[in-house]
Formats: structure tokens, sequence, C-alpha cells
């Protein structure tokens, strides 16, 4: 832990990603690509078999010194051409005539987009992963709280009753759509970068594409139709993708640290010991968790455009929007990973008060009940005139602090239509969920397996 | 054109998606959300047929006074509630009894989200339209310029041969992933809002599923899962796809810009009478539809941006989230069309001069084939080797102002491997190309049809 | 109301600065420029004055169809060109000699900047206005509930007592330093644009300079120190302060939103007739004026970052950094414009039930008050014991749903220390408000007048 | 180096601003907070003198573990929590009594938003001697190249001569108005951050005023009106004005990028050994520094959008908004740090080769002064008719390649109102730029000192 941004990592990212992106991984993803080059090139017969065992054999970055790359890197502008000079030289020890054949006909871009690309495959998995394991979470709260009944708020408002397993099934819908879309960006992703200095991979003749195909079997990467050093729309897919799920997961956090108001006390972030405390109020449980899927939204939607910005490259290879993704790819990987992995601790842990939940539908006497009487009225006022009856009595409710259904049973339009007994109904909410169940089954049953 | 935006919109947007985003259109969109609901339950017996039919004969925007439906919003907060209110009205003025069946079961967020998906549905096909003149036009420059040999330039530098069509094809293959994209967004996009004042249509008891089959039919869209008050990850999704898309026109725009810069000279937007002059200078020519298409680049991040930020949606139904992307998708749909436009213009009447592109390869006498020099001396002297040996070839050239060759040909440990036969084949570009040609084919053969 | 961004334009607009942006302002903004820059060419000497007066009485917006403007505008690249070749064709009706002199020595770059920043001034009148009745909302606000006491929450928890005069001057210290910001923003913003083709005014030889005082004279504007056609940041610098003031507003939206909901109570935006309304739910009453101003804070962060990424233009005029300018300024304004206006309207009418307030405090039956226990702890058995201590304790008052008090006052450590009238004391929440109205009243005495 | 981001911290970092967001440097920041909080609460005499200068002597950085800290962050949710029990801990091991007293009536938040503002401090200092370097080294090339003849570039098209020295002061213009800026910003940015639990520093009961006069003055800082836990304003007015100069930056290093191109050279970032090598191609000489600026430049907007979205806090202190400051602001100021070292270096060793400068004036056989030739024409024409002539001549002199000087002197209309000597002085590039010089005057009388 040497900078500001490391002190904070373990709250806000996986450790797996974390590892995914530490200077060494990095390195060796570059040196993966070095060695595979390599092997694919004698495969292919452009170099020696010999020159290229002895090449792969220095492809480890323990064999490196980091800290010398990163200064290396000031003047040559990429990691890249420090690493391959250090490989060579590596090789070179071993063997003068291999160090010959070191990156041969490949251009540093090619060495870092693929390295890039190895660490956003690691990514992927671990998201996959993840979004199983949040797709398990919803799915069991959609299925055993089908019938947990709890307000339904909208513009933060009391609106009519729902289930919290539809809430759940909502969060579910967007998550196995992000798994779509994570599968589907995915088949782009997962290709090498290889095009030598202008995307031409003129140094290697015409071996250039049967180079590539095997260069891309080693890595169990795709061969993409061409090189794709200033199209860069894949990596900023990955990046749009990860900033809808941040948003979906964000919805999550949102709903949960609302439900945990002081005030409203529905559901709660697990409890740990040592977790959510002030340094001040001995009384306090913070959602710790929310806060920080909470801050992951906020941050996503400037990482993605940044992305999206630095789009329009100059000509072969850009000039500063390559650059401008390096840090921002990484970050968008590590703060999702958090987000991720806090959502799952958060809804595999997650407490639920369904008295709660109950208690609070009722603090309105009844009001929130004023749409299902309403609809009841409609058919005999009709939808406008019973919505203005229905008003009326809600404003009474209020200004009398009576219950609503005792206000409709005093009113002589009302009860001119509705006897007590269908009253009576009209207020009881699980005959006022219509087909949040449905809803719920149609949700699970798309699920993913 | 009444406002300071309408008067560039003919500038910067297609007129077709002006249409489609005109106030009454978008009033359209609405009611024939409501047209669709009433002949849907008609159909499913939830309301009267006769009453649906009197509905319908409503629903036709040009009834309706916009301007003040736009004032009532005010109040109201979203211009669904003076709508239907109007709506009623007009029913009611036919017949008292139809009336109540208005927008029966619905919230105004149902006939808004619906609405918008009408209109998303149009801007997806005007998209996919262009899109593929877009691949056309594309294509027929990779094909034809397959042997137009022209500079590489990596970070603004000339860096090694490269032919225009393989410029193109890389424009085309970021164009057909883009195809693909919109492909799969419209899969999850043109599904119908229907869910009722918390999402689980309640006032419809148990028939609401029925009802929304019915009335997705009606509108030719799918049913969702469930409602998406406030799961807004598909609307995101488009806006993401588009903002990926603006971000490869503006690399085509940035590309082109760059070869009509005075000094090189190598490609022009279409010439038209009145295009692109200056209200002071005679001579100039200035490339209006890269301004149009850069300025679409800059603006969609932002935008794209917008929605991400708006994703995390309060309960059953958000409070700002909401509106903030009303006239944000509406924007980027119009951006993106223009921005669709006018790239679709450029490429089609784009002239190219290949002989400057010809004459630009040579004005660094012979720089530009150091790589080729480089890796020609490579398998020789070793990779590492050769790249310094002509590194000081190159600045020896240049501060004598001499052609690299002629350099190379006085050198004794050049001369001692490669003889002036080799050397000239060294410096003619069409021995320089590598796979740029296999690379068109992989792009051309990977189009869709 | 032509368009479907119109329709909402009432909801999210002020209608002062929908005029200030109307086309046909924007057309007179450009024009105002020509008839000063004639006006002061004459008074300069540069253009005969009978000219000067007969180009003034043609530059008047009512005397040109705004309509064929825009249409010219689309191969022109923007609007001033038709409008400079129109104004040139009208004046030459009159008389041909004038005619030659209209524009003289101006780029059409200078009329659209020139044009923007008397918008902008009109704007910044209107901020200005609003802030100050936003800061003295606030200030009778902070002043009238200097002793209103509530619940103070972190993380959305139940933290310590505050007031509602605090809550209020926290927002005031805000809408302070935008007051400060606006300001100095206005003395780099309110400069006009005079440079000519390339920022040289070449074609007024040595008069530019007299020009351009003259010229800013007569627009009671400033003369910058040189030309700025691609040095933007005063317009960004505005568009930034603007973003900032929408977070400030979006923050006391959110805090009023949240005090709003159903289980809380505390305080309510004004009712009125029809505001706020739900299409079907009759006993709603929507926060529409935070969903405004939430609306607005979600959707500066874009659009400041496009004016931002718009900022690197190229040479002596950009190509596609300025075009994305136009639209973005307009918009900025114009949502910051409604915001202000909402948030206004909010804290006129804002109704506060205090006595909930109150209630609020105790619903969790005094553990509010165990940071108060804690420190009154602490002197005897220092912080951090004090700390678990009364950690402990909470727990067992939750646990055993008893107050906090009686679970102190049976605890033979506390009342070892605390007897029964000291602990009633640390629970009556008067006792815990510490500096809060001297904060208030140091916020108060820090308000520009 | 541990991490892929400190890869390439040398790269886009300023050392002295890396020091400043260490680990340690983050955590001596809080502790600095810790030390001058007991310090000014001995002077106050709210705790005992000697307790203070046990708790001063353990506030050292270099007496905490790290790791251990940013472990147990992940449970506290920041880090300062497992900082004041680990602080505390260590003084209670020298002195029970004194341990009582750590953190006194503060707020972890109080803690990390003064040492934020403690590292922001040093950053406003080295970004303002870093503005100064660069202006100064504006300056020189302003005053310099006053007469360095070169084309004014509009749209990327040849348009009318300016100097380098007007180019240099239209940077070195907007240079001092980010100075200013940053001077305006630091008087609102330099404040303590203390409010304890909910900003009333309950605990402190009265004496909370005179404590956090005294803290402020121990640290150097400024008391607030009030404390500022949600009300974020000066953090994200500081990371806008970055947001501008970074645009500013970016500006520079896109003019230099694009005068370095191939086929303009005119200018150069400095060579250096080793310094935008190529890994494939021996002639290459890359612009690293415009790489780098630009790439910040892309980056900033989005990270100013993160700070704007966070804005909006929930009541007395936010959750995830304040969160996602944290890493967001250090990037901001360690990416500025370097954009400005970059943009110094570059400009201070900026090579300028006014031949070629001169020869690209060329280039175009008079086009550029097409414009001097239509205001010419004007007096005797009119602007307009003036206009069109010279576009027809410089159309011919394109089809014909032939200059444009001598197509005007074979023009009938043109030789009736200008001799060849007129035309010759047309023709000179000298005597036509107007007021290039008093605006370079102008903005080097402006600078600050």
């Amino acid at each position: 832990v040497t900078t500001s941004t490391q002190l904070y990592d373990s709250l806000f990212t996986a450790q797996s990603i974390r590892d995914a992106f530490s200077a060494r991984a990095t390195v060796q993803g570059m040196l993966d690509f070095e060695n595979a080059l390599a092997r694919a090139q004698a495969q292919v017969g452009v170099i020696p078999a010999e020159h290229a065992a002895t090449i792969s054999a220095k492809c480890r970055a323990e064999l490196f010194d980091v800290d010398a790359l990163a200064n290396a890197a000031t003047k040559a502008g990429n990691v890249a051409i420090p690493l391959i000079k250090a490989l060579t030289a590596l090789v070179a020890k071993e063997n003068e005539s291999a160090a010959r054949y070191v990156h041969w006909g490949a251009t540093s871009q090619d060495a870092i987009d693929t390295g890039m690309v190895l660490q956003l495959k690691q990514t992927l998995d671990f998201f996959d992963a993840k979004l199983l394991q949040l797709s398990d979470a919803c799915a069991v709260h959609a299925d055993k709280h089908r019938h947990t009944i709890m307000v339904g708020r909208t513009w933060l408002q009391h609106a009519t009753p729902i289930t919290f397993g539809l809430k759940a099934a909502g969060w579910l819908s967007a998550i196995e759509r992000h798994r779509t879309r994570m599968a589907e960006c995915r088949t782009r992703l997962l290709v090498i970068q290889f095009g030598g200095a202008s995307g031409t991979l003129a140094s290697l003749g015409e071996r250039g594409l049967e180079v590539a195909k095997e260069l891309a079997r080693e890595l169990k990467l795709n061969v993409p139709a061409a090189s794709w050093h200033t199209q860069r729309d894949s990596f900023v897919e990955f990046a749009s993708v990860s900033g809808m799920l941040n948003g979906s997961l964000g919805k999550i956090a949102r709903d949960i640290s609302f439900m945990m108001q002081t005030e409203i006390g529905e559901a709660f972030e697990p409890a740990e010991e040592g977790r959510g405390g002030s340094s001040t109020m001995p009384h306090k449980r913070n959602p710790v968790s929310c806060a920080v899927v909470l801050s992951a939204a906020t941050r996503l939607p400037g990482l993605v455009s940044t992305m999206l910005s630095a789009m329009p490259q100059e000509h072969e290879r850009g000039l500063g929007g390559w650059h401008a993704e390096w840090e921002t790819l990484a970050q968008i990987c590590q703060i999702t990973s958090g987000a991720l992995e806090h959502t799952v601790f958060m809804l595999k842990g997650l407490e639920i008060d369904a008295a709660r939940m109950r208690a609070n539908l009722d603090i309105t006497q009844g009001l929130i009940f004023a749409e299902a009487a309403s609809m009841a009225l409609a058919t005999h006022f009709g939808r406008e005139k019973a919505h203005q009856l229905i008003e009326l009595a809600c404003q009474e409710a209020i200004s009398t602090k009576r219950h609503l259904r005792d206000v409709l049973a005093k009113d002589a339009q009302v009860s001119s239509q509705l006897n007590i007994v269908a009253l009576e109904k009209i207020f009881d909410a699980k005959n006022y969920l219509g087909v949040a169940e449905p809803f719920i089954d149609r949700v699970l049953a798309a699920r993913k397996q």
C-alpha cells in the first residue's frame, strides 16, 4: 500500500481484479503476447524454433525490474518499449541469435492491447461468476418473498402495495440482461491485437495472417477481421456494459439504503463485527456496502464518457486517446469488481423485516388503497369521476385523521355502489397485487443457467 | 423554427428523426399506447368493445392542442397526465360511458415510456438504413482502393505505407460491429412498458398479463419479463451504442479532416455550391460535414454519461432520473441521425487524390521505409542492432538532406548484406504492404448483408 | 411548441431564458453585433457614417426569414453566414454603397460568439436575481428555524440532533459561494469576440483595436486582451459554475424529497391545485419541483463535460469543438434557469412540520443521544471506552426495546458517574446542539446584499 | 510500483504530487488534523495540555502500519476510523489518560476532509509554480516570435497569416485566466472541516467555534462559515478549474502536435536521447508530451463530471457521493500535475522552424492572401462583390495551377483598381497582420507577476 488510492483498494475493489491489474500481472500480459508471438512464429516457420524456445523461457514477469520499466516509460511514452528492450537483453545473455527475434514484426501497441485483452478476459470471467451469484441471490429473494407485501413507492411517496419479491425480480431482470450483454461483448472483445507498425504486418511479408492465427490459438483468443489500433469500439463496449451494470447495482443499493432508513427499517445490510461503525456515534450502523456501490455508480458514468471521448483516434495510431484508456479501463474493472462483490454480499445476507414492511403499509390509514378504491368505483362512475371522488375522500381522511375506509363507508355515493364487505376487500393488500406473482415467475423463468 | 436549437437543426440532425421527435409525433406515440391499450382491453374483454372503438377514434394527435398540453405539464410534472385528461374529455363528448375506460389500469409512465420506445423503433430503423449505406460506401472504398498506396501515420507522424483501402476497411470493421450491436440492442429495447401504478398492474386484477400481450401485439412490440419503470438499462444501452457509433464516426471525420489539411490534401469532403464557404475568406473550402460529425462525437459522451447517471432510480418510480432521460434520449437520436447522414454524404462523395497520397509518401526521402530496411537487416544483425543501425542512418539522412536509400547504399555494414537491387526493392512501397489486402478481404467477407 | 423538447420547456426552463434563446433572439444577438460594428467603424472613421446608419436600421431580427436562415445554415455550416448575406441584400436594396460595408473586417465567429455573450449576459442577470431570491428564502428559514430541532442524518441513518435552521444555513452557505463565483465569472465572460479571419483583424489594418474598443462600448462589454476564437475557457467557466450551482440545488431537492417521504413527513413542497397529481393514484402529492431540480442536477455534469471536452480546439478556429458548444451552452442556461425557478418556488413555499420533526427525534428511543451520552462519559472513562460502553448499551436498548436512558440508568458504571438529573439533561436535544446557532449566524453574516 | 496504474505514474504525473498523495502522506494529513485538534483544544482549555502534547507526539505517519489501516478500512468504510483507533492505542501505551482525548469532538469526515484540504493546498502550490513557469515560457515565445510569420489555420485549412507570437499569446491569455481562477478558488478551498457528527460540534458544547478557530490557525487554514460535510462545491470548483486548465493545455498540445506533423514540420517537442522512439520504426520521433497532455485533456471532463454528479449528498453526511470524491480528486491532482509538467517541458524546449513556417505560407500560391485581396477590392466594389470576384480568381488559380497574384494581375476589373505595386503589397504577409502585435502586447501587459 503506497498510494492514497491503495488505502481504499480493499474497500472499493475485489482482490482478484486487483491482482489482475497489478504491475506484475500487467507486465506478464505483455510477456504472454511476446511469448505466444515467438512460439507462433516458430510454428509457422518465420523464426527458428530453438530461438523461440529461448525467448519463451524469458517471458516471465518475475525476471524483470518493474520499477525500472516504469521509470523508462516516461521517456519512451509507454512501458512496452523498455520491456521489449529488457527482454531482448535478457535473451541475448542466453543466446545472441535468439535475441534477434524478440518482438519480431510486432509493434508496442500489439503487446499492450493484447495484454489488456488478457486482463479483460480475467475480468469478464470474474464478472460472470459474480453476476451468477447475484442472479441466484436475487432469485432467492424473488421467490421467497413472493408473498411478502410491502409499500410500493413512486416519487418517494407511498403508491400502491407490491411484494418484496417483485422488487427483487425487478433487480434480477436487469442483472439477467447484463449477463447477456457481457456475453455478447465477450465475442467481440476477446481478440488479439496484431498489426505491426501501421496495421499491415508489413514486416512479416505475406506470413502475417498465418502468424496471427497461430498467435491467437496460443492465447486462446480470436483473430479479428483486421487490426484495430484506432478502432476502439470493443474496449468502449466493455466499459459501457460495465457502466450500465453499475447503474443497476446502484439502483439496488439505493433501494436498500432507502429501506434501511431509520424511519423505514424494512431491510438491512448484513451486520458484522466492526462493520459500519461511526468514529463518534456508538449507535450507528452505517450501510457501508450501499455507500461503496453508490460511489461506483457515481464514478462509472464519467469513466465511460472518457472512453467514448477517446474514440476518434488519429489515423493508424492515436495521440492521447489511446493513452487515456489505460488507467480508465483498469479503474472500470476494479471499481465494478468491488461493486459486484459488495452487492453480492449485501443481497446474500440481506435482513428483511417483513413485519415492518407490513406495518409501513398502514401508516397512511388506507391512503395506499386509494387507487384500488378508485378502480373499484371506476366501473360505476368512470375512471375520471372515480378519481376525483377518491381524491376528495383522501383529503378528508387526511384532514380529519381518519382511515380512508371509514371516510368512504360514510360517503353516500360510494356506499351506494360498495358495501362494507366490498370495501374491506379493497383495503386488503393481498387483493391488490395484480400480476406481481406472474411477473416474478416470468423473470425467474427467463434466467440463464 | 422558434428556438436557437432549431436554428441548427437542419445542420445537425436528419429530417426524419426530427419528425419522429416533433411535439406532435411525441403526443401521437402516447396516443398510440392509449389506442392499443383500449383495443387490447376490448379484445381481452376488460372493457366494452364499442367503447374501445370510440376511444381509438380519438387517439389522433391532430385533435389536441399541443401548446395547452405543454403548459399543463408544468404543474402535472409530465405531459401524459394532461393528455389523458384531454383525451378523456374528448371521448366524453362522444360518449360519457366510453370516457370511463380511457387509460384503464395504466399509469402515465406506461404511456410515456412506450411512446418513447415507438420513437426509438423509428430511430433504429433509420440508423439501420444509414449504417447499411455507410457500410456500402466504406466497402466500395476498401475494395476500390486496395492498391492505392498512402502514408500510414502514427502519433501524427509518418510511420510505414498502407493503402487507403485498408484505412476504409478499418472504418468498415467498426461500422459492422455497431450494426450487430444495434441488432442486439433492438431485441431488448422494443418492448412495451405496462405496469400500472407500482408495476403490478393491480387495477387489472388477474387480467394484466393477457392485456399486456395483446397490447404488445397491437404495437408490434414484445412483452418484457416484468415492467421496467425503474430498470432503465435498455434505454441506456441504446444511448451507449449510439455513443460508440458516434465515436467511430468521429474517427472517420477526424481522419478525413486530417487528410484534407491544406498541407496534406489527400482526400476531400464533397464540394457543392455554397458549401463550406467562409464569410470573409474567398478561397476557403471548410470541411462542414467533418465539423458536424466531430461535434456529435464531442457531445455524445456527456449525454451517455447522463443516461448512466440517471440509472439508480428510486423504488418503483424515480424522482428526477426518469425526467433527465426525456430530452437526453431525444438529443441522442437527433445528433446521431445527423452525424450518420453527414458521414454517408462524405463517404459517398469523398474525393481521393491518389497522386498526392503517393507524393506525400516521398516527402521524407525514404524515411518511411526505415522499418522495412530495419527488418531486412534484422535477419542479418538481429532486430535490435538493425534498429540502431537504421536509426543512425535516418539521422544522417535528415542532417545531410539525402535519401535514406543513398545513405544506406554508402554504408559498409549495410552494403555487405544488401546489394542495390535488394535496396531498391526495400524502398518500393508496394513491397511493404504485408497483409493489407487480406485484411481488407476479411473485413469485406465479414459484412452483414 | 413544435418539438418534443418544447413539450417540456415550461416544466424544465424559465420563460425569460427561453426567450433569451429563441431563434429570433439568437439572430438578434448577431445583428446587435453587426449593428454595433457598423456604428463603431463609423465612429472611428473606417466606414462612412451614413452607410453605418443604413446598416443599423436593418439590424432587426423581425426583418429576416428565420426558417430560411436555418435551412441555409446546413450548407454554410453556421447561421451567421446566411444572415450576413441576407443583411447585405437588405441593406443593398436601400443603398448599394452601404451594403459594401456590412460585416466589415469581421468573421462569422465574431458575430456568433459575441451574440452568445449577449445571451449569457441576460442569463447571468437572471441567475443573479434568482440567486438573491434563493439566498433570501434560505436566510428566512435559517433564521426562523434556528430553534426548530430535528434529526441530523448521516448515511441516511439518525445521527445526532440538529436544527432545521442549520440545514437551511448549509444550503445558504453554498448559494452564497455560487453568487461570488458568478460575479467572478462575469468579469471574464462579458467581453466581445472580435478577431477577423485568424484573430489579427488584418483587414482593418492598424485600426482594429480602435474599432474593438468602440464596438465593446456600444455593446456594454469589455475588450479582451486578444481574440479568443479557440480559447474557450470563459464559456466553460460559465458552464462549470452553472454545473456546481445545479449540484447545490440538487442537494436541496434531495434533502426536501427525503424529508417529504411518506414515512418521514417533515417538509413539503408547496401544494397547488393540480400540482403533482398522479394519473392513477388519487392520494398522491408528488414532489414535482424536486424531480425537476434533481433531473437538472443529473443532466448538468454531462453537459459540463461536453464543454470541457470541446476545449482543445484546433489552431485559429476549431473543427467540431466550437459547434458542440452552441446547443450545449443554450441547454445549460435553460436547464439551470428552470432549476433555479423551481428551487425558489419550493423554498419560498416550503411547508415545515416542526412537530413531526420533533417526533421523529424520538422514534429510536434515545439512541440519537448515544454520542451525547458517550461524550459525557468520555471525560470519566476516555473517549474509546465510553464509546464501547454506550455501544453495548445501545445494543441492549434495541434488543430489549427500552429507552437508552433507562438502560443507562440501570448501568452501574454509568450511574456511578451520572445521576438521573445529569442523564435527563443528556437526553434533552436542546442541550446537544453545540454551535448550531453561531454557525447559522456566521452564515447569515457572510451574506452579500 | 505495484499496480498497473503505477507503471505509468512517472509518465502521467509529477513526482511531488505523487508524493502528496502517497498512502503515507494521506495518513499524515489526517494525523496533522488530529495533532492540530489536540493542540487547539489544549490551547482553548478543552483538554489538558500535557495530554495534547502526548497525542501530538504520536501523530506521525511512520508510526502506523499503513497496510493494516487499508485492510481495516474495508469494514469501517473509511480509513480514518481505524487510524483513530490505532492512534488512540498508541497514545494509551504512553498515557491512558491522554488517550481519552484523541479525536475529541470530531468525526472521521472532519479528519479526512481536512487532510484532503492540506493535500490540495500542496497541489495548488505546485500548480501555481508550474503555471508561472508556463506563463513565462509562453511570454518568451509571444515576445520572441512577434514577427515570426506563419499560416493561420481555421477548420484545419489555411486562412490568413498570423505570427507564432500571436499563437503563443493566445495560449498565454488562457493560462493567465486560469491563474486568476486558481487564486479565487484557493480562498474558498483552504478551510478546515470541523463539524462533528452532524455539523453542530455538539460534543464540544459552546466551545466549538473557539476550538475551530485555533484548529484553523494551527493548520494555516481558514474557518468556514459553517461545516460543509455535504456542501462540496469548493472541492468541485477545484476540480472544475483543473478541468478547464487541462482543456487549455490540451489546446496547446493539439496545436503543437499539428505543427509537428511530418508534412507541416513547423514546431517540435524537445528531442532527448531515447525520447519518443518507436519499438519498430527507427526514424520515428513521437510527440510523447503531446500524447500525455492530450490524454489528460481527454480524461479530465469525465472526472469533473463525477465530482459534479457527486454533489447532491444526503442530509448531514452523504452516502456514496462523498466516497466517490476520494480517488477522483487524487487523480485530478495527479493527472493535472503531469500535464502541467509536460507542457512546461514542451514549451521551454520547443523547437521552432521559422523557415518552414514561412515556406508553408507559400504552398497555396497566394491563396492565403485571398481575404487581403478581397478587402483591398471591397473598398472599390463592396465586400460581397469583391468576395465573389476573388472567389472566382481563386478557383482559376487552383485549376490552372497559377499564383493568385498572377491571375489577379491578368484580371481587367482588378487591374483597373490595383496596379502591380499595390498587388505585390497585398501578397506580402507582413502587411496583413493587423493588430497581431498590439494583441501580443496587451496579453503580455495583463500578466500577473
